[in-house]
């Protein structure tokens, strides 16, 4: 049987895995994200445990170089992880796997394309992936194919209005943009509004999510306006709030006041506005997805 | 000779016209957008003086249906235009030339493709074309293909932030979501704002420039932050003050603070926000460039 790698290289840790054409995960691991020299040797030598791998999908925090066209292909660029910085993934799976192909995405457009390969986004073409945790960060598919243009999306940084219920003197924690949509909503965003640890335990009537749900639907109505997706996917610790969900599709209808005129957003906003069906493994099985679009174009 | 024929279908005027694959335009026409009933048998009329013509583009005022599966493909939607509502564009002219293709968009679409075809964004796989007049409306070419999704992109009507400089009691015209960019940033917007019949001879040091530049640069913040386009391309009335593209490009870097590491938009930004290059032709083109697509996959 043919199988397909996938790795989930994030911030933190890498999640390794082999995965067959289902979606199906047949082994996996996971271990910190210190430097390529100590990282990447544990990828390779998991992967050469697996000898019928046919294909290798590397979902990639960011910033990374997308562009085939370019020099950087395959590499991650600036970046203020040092050691990763300029690494090249993609060169140095090769020298490994000199047969394989390997895909290179963001760990979010691979999570996007996880949804959409046996997720909550089966057989759509336009579909955004949104999850919200220590940061935010988004996978567009357009017309079946993932965005990339000039770098990549980094919809997580889109610029929200201040929430009419917005506390006074909390003004946003992005190093970059401040009052960004990360800035403002993001698990450390929540916390350091409210001056807690953590706000997960805060009550499902609590004013914390009206807030949280007002930034969320603000990005997801740009979204809407300009990728037009045709389901919205929402992953990451912060959304296993489910109260969050209610309030987001509510605040998404005030928004738009009818201006998207679809049965989707004005009657089946439930349907359009979803969790990830993949639930935690959405990073992981989207990497072997990636993967497995090295073989299989069908899959988007 | 193959010819192309195009029709920019506004909501004040048809623009019909007849071009070759290399976008010279060999005849062309205009009438007032009256009825269907009226305008589209003048449609009909000047097509049927070229009998060299192998396809036809029709680049439409919104909202229209452009999924393929649907049963309303190919109509004006739900319009505050009652007579054009739910009117078959693509059946119309399908009676009349039972031979040739028909390919339909927005007009704003069919403006991107033009630039991509012959205009600014000659070759490139990713663009946003922007045109800021009576309203403000945006064409999206994604990995060569205008974005399409649920409906079409609307994303004129994005949200953004009240400008610091922005005058008391202004609180901007969209009937649908007052403060949007097209409520704050329109052609309208501004002589309201300033409450005068045109802003057009407001001097280059008027702070009505300083103000649009914010509104629009913040919408093409979330633009590269969402699309990631290689190229960001102006038209419409409004934008003929030239003196707006500067304050744009420095108001969008200062927007971004570094985050999207590229030489396009931290040195060379005045060569990625550009005007059309087509200029007044960009919709008239447009449509022809998507009569061309019908025959040339390749054009996009």
């Amino acid at each position: 049987m043919s199988l397909y790698a996938g790795i989930e290289a994030g911030g933190t840790k890498f999640i390794c895995g082999v995965g067959d054409s289902e979606g199906n995960i047949i082994d996996q691991i996971q271990f910190p994200t210190t430097t390529p020299d100590e990282t990447m040797p544990q990828v390779i030598q998991f992967l050469q445990q697996h000898p019928d791998i046919v294909a290798i999908g590397f979902g990639s925090f960011g910033p990374i170089c997308l562009d085939k066209s370019a020099k950087d292909y395959g590499k991650i660029m600036k970046t203020p992880k040092l050691a990763w910085q300029y690494f090249d993934v993609v060169h140095y799976l090769q020298q490994y796997f000199p047969d394989l192909p390997v895909g290179f995405d963001t760990d979010v457009n691979a999570a996007a394309l996880g949804e959409k390969t046996w997720g909550a986004a089966k057989g759509l073409s336009d579909v955004v992936y949104i999850t919200v945790g220590t940061g935010i960060g988004t996978g567009i598919i357009s017309n079946n194919k993932m965005v990339h243009g000039l770098t990549h999306p980094e919809a997580g940084h889109i610029r929200v209005m201040r929430s009419e219920h917005e506390i006074d003197g909390f003004t946003g924690i992005c190093p970059s943009h401040k009052n960004c949509l990360e800035g403002m909503a993001s698990g450390p965003a929540l916390n350091s509004r409210w001056q807690v640890p953590s706000c997960s335990s805060f009550p499902e009537n609590h004013i914390a999510w009206e807030i949280e749900a007002d930034y969320l639907a603000q990005a997801l109505v740009n979204y809407i306006l300009i990728v037009s997706p045709q389901k919205i996917i929402f992953g990451g610790g912060v959304m296993k709030q489910s109260q969050l969900f209610p309030k987001i599709h509510k605040r998404v209808q005030a928004l738009l006041n009818g201006y998207i005129s679809h049965p989707l957003i004005e009657e089946n906003i439930n349907q359009y506005i979803v969790p990830a069906a993949l639930g935690g493994n959405a990073g992981l099985k989207g990497s072997i997805a990636l993967a497995l679009h090295q073989k299989v174009q069908a899959c988007v």
